[in-house]
């Protein structure tokens, strides 16, 4: 997506054609820090220290780490050890392990000659599968807010509650959640997007919101206490989320607070969508709420909080008192009651086994077993 | 309550018998500043810039500087100066309004030899009564913590869930909400409070965690997202808030993200419980929703926040994209049927006209006339 006019990805191949620029969003979104990295401890850092984040952009990253690595060795032993290495750095991500089982089933056939320029075309292939993953939720889920439009006054814009940051920041480009924005942008459909801040680590007000300003679309910054207000009085027309599981029946395991705008977006009629890739779903698991195991964070997260100070400088302050625990669950379950559609790469599906299902017919029987 | 084992009130008669000692509520929770204030522009300052701030103990703040004004000049015309004065500090605050008012209207009547003491001793009063409303708010209260605790096993805590602060600091002491609580410690009944970290002023973190740190109430401070998640788990009893504002309907207006927190409460089945001296009861307005404007603060309370730096000092930092725009309603209303009771000085009512109307008979006709 476009950052001050310019169009962006969140990683590509260098100028050299062996490293990779990426942009390091720790900085974001006080500034665009674009790091080129041409080793498997810089790639090790980047995805380690939450450079960059969100699944598909793990896994594409860690696929040009693998890339680096065979270029300057393309032995058996450099495959394995650069696995394990960056499989170690965010041990729970799926698709971080995907990637580099991909990277290591299709490079272990080959001659090592060959293996340094597979693994480059390999990984670019990943980065524009991710793309076209992203544009095709885009288009299902353009549809939906075409449809709102249509109902509108002319030029009145289509307003959309989104949480936290399901957008191209999170994958290589168009993100999930926000393809749809994007996609209607393109459209020229007039959009404005709420963007909640979502404590505690405000990836709305530090992501979310930099994207939408960089890209053009208008949107509000509303802290997470908001949303509920907003639709009560009919300024919310449709609610999309992203997801980091979504189970067989459609409960919907998302950042902390997304349970509590579905309940909203319930109880006042604002249709409430989930857009993700089809690879989010987890066919053995059903009901989210008693299944999913929420992880818990370090409550540093919730009593400082990171900003940019009067000086420019970014820095981090505490807002409680020293002697106050925190408690910080990092994602909570909606139910798949309260959720209206999950706009997935092939369509919407209706959030349920049934929904689901028909989608993906293949997947639901070969994944469950 | 207590800070540190030492018994503290909001505000109190200085030593010097014609100021007032007060808390200084800008520093908490990083320092704990008590100031002498001895001069009307002192108590307006006070006011104006929220060193003291909740209804009830902006009241009795003005209250004193009426009496300081009658100390140095008990004319008629000190007396309505100082009313217009103190008045303009806070003009949409009915407190403030009726606390002015009582004092001027019992001045009046006295010669002007008489007016100094019968102001002070009219402060103390004012402030006396709000002590005591809030101890009748708190015995009601402590008995739905008493029947929650009888359920427990022996020495499990009774987990209460509150958000903003409708404790001891926004009033004179005891608060409104968290009076039950501090009658439950009172009565060696096991609490464990989770403290909603309330953005965007972030009165959880910064007052009631102060609160219950200092009084040593158990207590643990969560993200406004957090609260849903919990209550799917099981983890909170009960939630108690305060509110500002209550319709003949018992429709609650309260903090923003009140309302949130009363539907993920109704879909857990965890009681609901809005606790409020009755002055707070707005007979004249029944649908909070369609009725009541919401005001609309600074966005910079949302993209500017303020904490203490490694350093020591506290400052401000900016957590979102200079070119972001933030909304900020800062109440919400929350539907009656959501609320399980109202917990007043007289007893706890049903939120409805008629639950209201039996525990007010003499109110809800006279005001709603």
């Amino acid at each position: 997506m476009k950052v001050a006019d310019k169009h962006y990805r969140t990683i590509w191949l260098s100028k050299d054609g062996r490293s990779v620029d990426l942009i390091d969003q720790r900085w974001l979104p006080h500034e665009l820090r674009v790091e080129t990295v041409g080793t498997v401890e810089g790639v090790a850092t980047a995805i380690r220290d939450m450079w960059v984040r969100g699944a598909p952009l793990i896994g594409v990253t860690a696929a040009y780490g693998v890339a680096i690595r065979m270029a300057e060795d393309p032995s058996d032993k450099a495959l394995d050890d650069v696995w394990e290495t960056l499989h170690e750095t965010r041990p729970t991500a799926i698709n971080l392990r995907w990637a580099l089982d991909a990277m290591r089933d299709l490079l272990r056939k080959l001659p090592e000659a060959e293996r340094a320029a597979a693994a480059y075309a390999r990984a670019a292939e990943i980065a524009d599968e991710d793309v076209e993953l992203n544009r095709s939720i885009g288009r299902h889920g353009l549809e939906i807010i075409r449809q709102i439009a249509a109902r509108k006054k002319p030029g009145e814009p289509v307003n959309i509650l989104t949480h936290c940051n399901a957008g191209w920041l999170a994958t290589v480009d168009y993100g999930t959640a926000t393809s749809p924005i994007y996609h209607a942008m393109e459209e020229g459909i007039p959009v404005h997007v709420y963007v909640d801040e979502t404590r505690p680590r405000n990836q709305g007000a530090q992501l979310t919101a930099w994207e939408m300003a960089g890209h053009g679309v208008p949107h509000t910054l509303v802290v997470d206490n908001a949303g509920g207000h907003l639709m009560q009085h009919g300024m919310v027309d449709m609610v999309i989320v992203g997801t980091d599981r979504t189970t067989a029946d459609g409960d919907v395991c998302n950042k902390i607070g997304t349970y509590l705008k579905a309940l909203a977006a319930k109880d006042n009629d604002v249709p409430f969508y989930v857009a993700l890739p089809s690879p989010t779903i987890d066919w053995t698991v059903r009901d989210g709420v008693k299944e999913i195991p929420i992880e818990e964070r370090s409550g540093d997260e919730v009593s400082l909080v990171w900003g940019k100070d009067e000086a420019g400088a970014v820095r981090q302050v505490r807002i409680s008192p020293e002697a106050t625990p925190a408690g910080n669950p990092a994602f909570d379950v909606t139910p798949a009651r309260l959720v209206t559609g999950l706009i997935t790469e092939r369509g919407i599906a209706t959030a349920s086994a049934d929904g689901l299902a028909k989608l993906f017919p293949d997947r639901a029987k070969a994944d469950a077993a």
